[in-house]
């Protein structure tokens, strides 16, 4: 018992249980089975007791305790389930080209767009890679963020490739009190050196088998959409994948629809990402199966986009996350609460939505939504203890500075 | 010489003085003045002296010396020039409703809006309001704010109104490193217990004399607009203000044109605020007056409306600002950065339009055109050195985490 510690009277404690019975479809107020005056057991690992503080059994009452006096909330660790985190370089010239109202297409036909981080970070070593990293999954976990999706994806060859992949390593390694889950994404444009062809036969016959070999990724990823991948060379490097028992996520119909969200709920993906054109079939089949429906508002709002069609997907019964989308390029942003923000605003996502969309949907996303996303007994010891005492406070407000407003802290 | 201070060797230095000679007007890149490698000496109150860090003279070689390394910018410290800090309570019912797809104005209709702030306000002490203001003015310093405009108007009675603008003055006694402005706007709205006319007759005989008798503002706001104060209202109120040598202000032409910005042009005021809806005429009389149009794109994105003419009063000749707005209603936001994104993206402004409109022009909003806003041998010594290297980055990311990033400070 000495390795428990317990958390009593939090001011609210949004546990989720309803969301997490329901498979995050159709969150409702009465989901998030929220304790009011709620406590919470832990070790290190594992989730031992959650309930009423008065309700706290007895042979917990020794355990080493820290009360929150009402004035503090707990919530599940946020999940960010979608970043482009390892790069090099910055993309503030393609950002004041957009500004003087280019297009994000034309600023990529002007050597700017994904083209210009790939060449910054090949050029770079993977210390340098590591040591640009740091301080933005610093500033996410700052933000409440407790799991991290990391895409590979800006190398576009064998080489570079690894080498991101191992940077995400490096990245698990150094942050044990996060989860860090990493994605290869070698699909997510063509390099410039290489015909078409060449390069599908390089993923799928060599990139594909040495990052599986060499454990470096957890799933895979592809970037399908007019100008970037077909939906028959998505589906062939996919099938690939999925042959050597990665689990599969796809950048769907994004910038035009191309029917890849059917594609992603056909193959039984974790997760469809973007979705800003989306059919209404895609939609459909969305909300009848269990890929999560990942949305990405910033980056619309960073693109000047159109946003996703949220409350159509909810309403028809999807699984739907919400995720930062961090890159250099369409979307410079580490905090899940100004992406929250804009959810509620412009997604029109209630905050039973919005919490599913942060906690269970997202780690289901990622293929861990047995372990994460809600607080259970059994589940991980992750949680974050929130500078406030109400759960609209975390995205009320926006252009969020936690510093001043105490530090937020996990059980661990 | 002893009280000098020498900053060396900042990547960029960012005089604006090009912006201060055009009156703010047109602003272009060569009218920053940036002085790459710059140095700065200052004593606790005046710019001494401002130029490359090669051309330092000897006679400042032996003051007490912070070396920047290239690696760090200095700006003039940025002016919020329109915020409503001092408040009781919060809006995030509101929110919930807005979320839900109700406007604004529905919101009001339903017991939400000033009014709800207006009824917890007055019920808090001045002892709680100040406490509730501090961590407010802290957050905003933390993102570069070193000037910073408070009104009063959740008071709407003549002891409630006097008590939030003794809680400024309080602020501005315990903050002397920063400088806080007072704008009595005690015509933000009407109060509910009383008649309409009974308090524009007390706002114009009792409560705006016994303001200017005890110096408790720097200048006098009206909010005219459809369902508020009426343009003949303002005017009465306006010329009160004016003959007691208050400096004036409006909240103009947002909800609806009123032509209250031609209103502000013809009365002289400093600024006028807010114009989502100003017509041709308003644009063309800003442009040919000194009234400087202060733009708040913060409040359209939360309120999801439509942004103001941005790229037509610039490039009318008008001098325009930008500010966060911050109210617990429209804006629940402090980090003038996460405005500048907006703008940026929002209003199409440049790098210089984007500089003029956070220094010089917010500081002429609100008088102060003659010591701030621009880095000039005898203006204040009111300077930010940033954490990073280029003036991009402090807007180019959004949701911004300055701590993680090395913490600003002034040459105070």
């Amino acid at each position: 018992m000495s390795s428990l510690k317990t958390i009593v009277h939090a001011s609210q404690m949004l546990t989720g249980r309803g969301i997490r019975r329901k498979e995050g479809r159709h969150p409702k107020e009465q989901d998030l089975d929220t304790i009011i005056d709620g406590a919470i057991v832990a070790d290190a690992e594992r989730i031992h007791w959650v309930g009423k503080t008065s309700d706290l059994p007895k042979k917990y009452l020794k355990t080493k305790r820290t009360n929150l006096n009402q004035r503090q909330l707990v919530t599940p660790g946020l999940v960010d389930c979608h970043t482009h985190l390892v790069f090099a370089g910055d993309r503030s010239e393609d950002f004041a080209l957009r500004c003087a109202g280019l297009s994000y297409e034309e600023v990529a036909q002007r050597g700017g767009g994904i083209a210009r981080t790939v060449a910054e970070t090949r050029r770079a070593s993977a210390a340098e890679l590591f040591r640009l990293a740091q301080p933005r999954i610093e500033a996410a976990a700052a933000y409440g963020t407790r799991t991290i999706e990391i895409k590979s994806g800006y190398g576009l060859s064998l080489e570079s490739e690894i080498k991101i992949l191992k940077v995400i390593q490096m990245l698990k390694r150094k942050y044990r009190h996060l989860t860090i889950r990493s994605t290869f994404l070698g699909a997510h444009d063509f390099p410039k050196e290489k015909s078409r062809e060449k390069y599908l036969d390089e993923l799928i016959k060599k990139m594909l088998p040495k990052v599986a070999r060499e454990k470096l990724a957890d799933a895979c990823d592809i970037f399908i959409d007019e100008g970037y991948y077909s939906l028959d060379e998505g589906r062939r490097i996919l099938e690939k994948a999925q042959s050597l028992k990665f689990p599969i996520k796809l950048h769907a119909d994004e910038l035009a629809n191309t029917e890849s969200a059917k594609l992603a709920c056909e193959l039984g993906a974790l997760s469809a990402d973007h979705l800003l054109q989306v059919s209404d079939d895609g939609i459909l089949a969305l909300a009848q199966s269990k890929t999560v429906a990942v949305l990405l508002p910033g980056t619309a709002f960073y693109l000047k986009k159109p946003h996703a069609p949220a409350r159509r997907l909810i309403d028809a019964g999807a699984r739907v996350a919400i995720s930062t989308d961090f890159n250099p390029g369409t979307c410079v942003c580490l905090s899940l609460p100004t992406i929250m923000t804009i959810a509620a605003l412009y997604l029109g996502l209630s905050k039973a939505e919005i919490f599913a969309a942060v906690t269970y949907n997202a780690a289901a996303a990622l293929g861990l939504e047995d372990r994460k996303g809600a607080l259970e007994t059994g589940f991980d010891a992750d949680f974050v203890v929130h500078p406030f005492a109400r759960f609209e406070e975390l995205y009320y407000q926006f252009g969020w500075a936690p510093p001043l407003m105490g530090k937020p802290f996990t059980g661990r």
